[in-house]
This record gives structure tokens, sequence and C-alpha cells, in this order.
């Protein structure tokens, strides 16, 4: 059931969207009022910076809007929590996105949808377009073609960055830093359910197993910060390595998780659990599943707009920290607290990609903001306009980090 | 020889572009300052514009900025005067075009570079990137492949323009009723040769031959305006049905012109001609063929920076009548008299093609513009703000006649 309060803002919402046509325009940076401007702007003058990006092909980044200008790249596959309604239908999503990135990151954005959902095609039109942006964020691309979509293009030059992946990891892994704070465990040693096995949840896993998934193989990473254990749940319950039906990306969290190999559903999962992560459907988790979790457990239900559990729910079956997707509970998880420091970081470095170590540091670096969180706060307000600059700092160190080893 | 005003602009036009990173930045329509903002420009509220849309997919041109943006792709084969110089290096000219689409129609749009030259890829890259824009302008693509892909495109539901063809020939029409009018001659008694077989050549010959392009043939349309006849020239001289290297294109404009089936090069063409367009390169045109015109000759030099003959050499040589492509002699032949226009009608007609008679309409509407053409004056000003209404609105008419009819 919807609410009210949400039913009203789909109403207001609508009008807005048809008020406005959308949410982003263009502008030009410089006028045309007379002959000159248009021989400076336009022809002949623009010859000029077409033949000094001919010699030097970098400048195409400092002589175009290029190199502030990222693109926000879907098909439809896997939209908010609609599913696939294909790509005119996601425009909205997408500009909503590319309205973010302006607002809280000041970086220039395109919305593109993209009439294909073949794996093939779409890695295809992303290195057509590459020469056109400084980066591609990919958008509500389904599991598992987002893995394989992304990791194809990891060598294009620009950064292709899959944001309901690993925004949402980085994100997560931020609030569970505090969140184990404020229960008093250590981050190392929690037992951690993730529920749900799209694009997200299974970022979550490898974001918490430290591990780094490349092309063809997935791997741990020594250096990096890691749960005790984790089991992820699908749709088919405990994923376990003797699993027929687990694809290459779901075989490689069997092999580096579940070290009791249990197999069963949710229920089992979540017993003696220190953490459960939901990025599944509304209602999934129930306040019995909850009582069974370790003493002070830590409930993330992020499904939208209704969490796997409701927030009272899991309080009054002894979750010591919740957390959920929505701005009208405390300590809301959303993926605005990433993105934009990440792209601001890709645009001000001309990043080539964004590393494992980036995300890490990203992850720090949110959590810093809240140097002593609570069961109320344990990640900073979506409209902390402090976020973009410490991310997007914390991703550059990381990178400079990785330049001077 | 570029001269030193010239060289002077393309340094101040570099400065330009370093300065501000391009041209062009993305602007929010509604500033995000609270939750509230948050929840009806992106989640949960959003979701009621997807929903819409899935109900009635023209709704995503009303609800998202699709129905006011286009996009400016190009491949980079035919830049400017600079030839192939690939996707990165055009994107100046790009975002120029995309600058004036907003500066003179107030329509947004976006530059698009793409990273293949091959047709069938680039056909197929602008069907996936459909549903994001009202309309697709391409631009500076290299003949005979801009005219496959126009044509393979026309059936998309959004228009596809490649306007180095047509805005260049609906301008170059335009002027070209004037200037008969100032040389006392009528438009369907001259003799006209086209200096130029690339898009722009081989689109000016169509038009003026009151002829259309079709996927697969081309053909007279007889409520057209027409030339008397018109001889067109390529870089093996004359196109004449004897000559077995043509491409189609070129076959038919041979079908339908050059009554006499002349042979030979540019000087025997020019002889007794009433009309030279050139669309070609530098200094091809002497003032000894100028001589051999008819009387009272009109000679459009559209190369660009340098006109095929100085305005003031083809004078001497007894042209009445002269135009050139640039802004600092009199009758600028420049296509931003069209294009701009032509895509306001797109956006506000939703249309879902440009016909040839919405061009022969708009070319109508800028030659009337000018109601008493002199030497000195048989276009608009590039930059009278009365065009883009006037060509709107003379498309859009020709689309509902086309309606009622």
């Amino acid at each position: 059931m919807i609410d009210q309060h949400t039913q009203d803002i789909y109403q207001q919402s609508l009008t807005l969207h048809r008020q406005l046509q959308g949410k982003l325009t263009t502008t030009a940076l410089q006028k045309i009022t007379n002959k000159n401007d248009l021989a400076l702007l336009y022809t002949p003058g623009v010859a000029a910076a077409c033949r000094a990006i001919v010699e030097n092909p970098e400048d195409s980044f400092a002589l175009s809007m290029r190199g502030r200008t990222v693109a926000v790249i879907t098909d439809g596959s896997a939209v908010l929590g609609l599913g696939n309604i294909g790509p005119a239908a996601s425009l909205p999503v997408m500009e909503g996105k590319a309205l973010l990135l302006k607002e809280f990151a000041n970086v220039d954005s395109v919305p593109i949808a993209i009439n294909t959902q073949n794996t093939a095609e779409i890695i295809q039109f992303v290195k057509h377009i590459a020469p056109s942006f400084v980066g591609i964020n990919l958008e509500d691309i389904s599991a598992p073609r987002c893995f394989e979509i992304e990791a194809a293009l990891q060598d294009l030059g620009i950064t292709v960055f899959h944001d309901d992946q690993h925004g949402t990891a980085i994100v997560v892994t931020a609030a569970l830093h505090n969140a184990a704070k404020v229960v008093g465990k250590q981050f190392k040693d929690l037992k951690v359910v993730v529920v749900g096995a799209g694009a997200a949840g299974l970022s979550i896993a490898n974001m918490l197993l430290g591990m780094e998934l490349t092309p063809g193989q997935c791997q741990r990473v020594p250096e990096l910060d890691r749960v005790k254990d984790l089991i992820l749940v699908d749709s088919k319950g405990i994923v376990h390595q003797g699993r027929s039906d687990l694809d290459i990306y779901k075989q490689c969290i069997a092999a580096h998780s579940n070290h009791q190999q249990k197999t069963g559903d949710l229920a089992v999962a979540l017993q003696d659990a220190d953490v459960v992560i939901g990025v599944s459907r509304a209602g999934l988790i129930t306040k019995e599943m909850v009582r069974t979790m370790a003493h002070r457990a830590i409930v993330f239900a992020m499904a939208n707009p209704e969490p796997e559990i409701m927030p009272e729910q899991a309080r009054s079956a002894g979750a010591a920290v919740i957390a959920t997707g929505r701005s009208d509970f405390d300590n809301q998880i959303n993926n605005v607290l990433a993105f934009p420091g990440i792209f601001r970081a890709v645009v001000d470095g001309r990043l080539p990609r964004i590393t494992t170590a980036m995300k890490h540091a990203a992850a720090q670096a949110i959590a810093a903001l809240v140097p002593e969180p609570t069961t109320q706060q344990i990640i900073p307000d979506a409209l902390d306009r402090r976020v973009v600059e410490v991310v997007s700092k914390a991703v550059l160190a990381a990178d400079n980090a990785k330049n001077s080893s």
C-alpha cells in the first residue's frame, strides 16, 4: 500500500514534470550578439579549437564541454522499483540523476536512454559515444548484464561507473562502519546477510568482502577492510557453492563467503547475523527473523518506496540501528552521497576509471563526516553539502596514492 | 593564405574556448534545497512521470527534456573545411552548433561526436539514441554516406535532418530567388552550375531541380519550383550520363540535369550560365570563367574561409550579384538562417520528419524577409532575429497543409 503522503508526492511530481517539461536545460556560456561573437564561437574561429585537438587529442577535454560533461546512460531495464519499463519511460529518472550531478557537484551531464537491451550493442553504443564525454554513469541496467557491460568498458580511457552497483555499495559500507561503532562491534567481526542479488546486492557483497570484480574473475584485495562473513540471499534462497543455478558473479560470491556453506532461506541466513542489508522488495524481512539475529542487530532495509521491514517493526524486534532508503526516516542510505563526489573527482582528475581503492576511500570519507555516530545518525544527511568535496578529495587522493606507490 | 584578421580570430577563439571550457552548460530548472525537492524531482516522485510514459509513450516528450532537446551528431568525417578530423576534434563545431540552436531558437541540444565512420554502425547508433531526443541534427558527415544514413532514418518517428545538405540548400535557394529578382531574370529560366558534389552540392542541385531524394530513388516533384537547367561539376569535371564513375546520387542528378549532356571541365560548364554556386574550395573559379557567363551573372562562392573567387574579382569580371559564406562581405549565405527555425518547428510541432515541401516553404519564407532585394542584400542578416520565427511558421504551415490536403 502506498500511503497518502507518497501519493501526494507522486501527484505533485507529475504536475511539476509537466510544467517544466523535465528538469534540466542547456545554457550558453557566451551570448551571440554580433558577427564577431559568431566568428569567435562558430566559423571561422572554432576551427582553431578543432586543429588544437587534432594536434593534442587530450585537448578535447579542455576546449569543449566534454571535459566537464558526463553521460547518464540506461537501457531502461531496471528502473527504480519499476522494473523493465524501457528507455523512454526511464528518461525522468535519468534526467533526475543529471540534475543531482549538476546541483550537488556542479558536473554537467546529459540523460541518454537507449533503444536496445542487447549487451553487446550497449557496449558498442558506449564505445561509440565515448569521445563526447569525460565519463559515463551507467544507470538502471539489470543484473547480471550490468556487470559484463561495465567490465567490458573499463579500458575505454574515460570512467564508466555503474552507480546502482557502486554508489549504493559505497554508501552502505560507510553506514555500516558507523553502525558498527554504535553497537560496539568491530567491522571485521561482523556477520552480514545481504538480501537481494541484483546490481546493488552483488556490489555490496563484493565491497564488504573486500573483493574486486574484474573482467572474467573476482578476487580478494588483501589490504581492504572486510567483514568476518557474509551470506548472500537471492530469490531462490541462500547462495552457496552447491547450487547449480548461479551465474559467474554469484559463483564468485559463493566461493568467498558463507564459510559454513549454509543452505536454506532468508530465515536460516539471519540466525545469529549481526547485520542484514536489504536491497530486494517490500516486506521480505519479518519481526520474527530479526528476533533471531545477534544482540544489537543492524538492519538496513532499503527497498523503495517500501522497505523490507518498517523501522518501527525492526526496532520492536530488537534491532539497535536501523536505516532505510527513505528520507522520512532516520538514516537515509541514498547514493546521492556518493556519485556526485565520484564524478566531481572524475572531472577534476580526468580519471580513466574508478578503482576499488577509490570506492573504499569514498566510503571512509563519508563515514568520517559523522565522527560520533548514534542510532539516529550513522550517515550524513542527503543534503549535506560537505559530502561532495570530501568524497572527491578522497577519490583523488586514492588516485595519487596509486600513482606515487 | 589566411589573412591577419582571420588569424586573430583563430587566436581569440582558441583562448575563449580554453577559458570557458567550451560554450554550453547544463542548468537546473528547479533547485534542490530541501528533502521535499529531492522527493519531487527524484525518488520517489519521479516514478509518477515514468509510469505516465509507460501508459502513454508520447508523454516522454511532455514530461522530460526530450521534448525540447535535439542531438547534434557527427562522425567527424567532413568537419568545416578541415576534412576528416575524427570525433573528438569535431566537438567544438558540434558544441557551436548546439550553441546556435539555443541562442537563435531556444532549442536545447547536446553535441555528440561518435567513434565510428561505418555507415551501418552510425545508423544503428542513431536508432539506439532516438528515445532520448525530439530530433537529430546530423552534422559534418561526408558524402555519399550522409545520404544513405539520413535516408535510412526517415521513419524513426523523430526528425533526422542533415544540416550540411538541407540547411545550405534552403538558404541558397532563398538567396537565388532574390538574386534572380535583382538581375531581372525569372527563377525558372536560370541556367545554374553547382561546383562541388559533396553533401551541400548534391542537396543544392536536388533542391534547385525540384527533386526529392528518397531511399533508393530520386524523383521530380511536379509542384515545386525549379530552375531551367543545372550542371553539377565534381572533382572529375561535369557530371553527365556518359560517366561510369558516378554513385547513385550523382547518377540521379545526371539523369535530371545537364540537358545538353555537356562534358568537360568547370570552364565549359560556366559558358553562358546565369548562376554559379560554389561549395568546393578556394580559388577554383577564375575571372576568365566568370567573363564567359551570361550577362548579369550571379556568383555564390561559398568555400570557407576562402571562397572559390573573391568578390572583388567576380565583380570586376562582370558578375552582378555576389554572395559568399563569410560575414565580412555582403550577402553571407549561412545556414544559421535555416536550421534554428527548422528545429524550432520540429520541437513545436513534434514533427517526425522534414519534408521537401517544408524545405521549399522555409526557403520562400527566408527570401520573403527581403522584399526588395539589392545587389548588397539578397538575404537576411545572419543575426536577424525575425528569421527563426518565419522559418518555423512556414515549416509548420507546410506540415498543416499536408495534413489538411
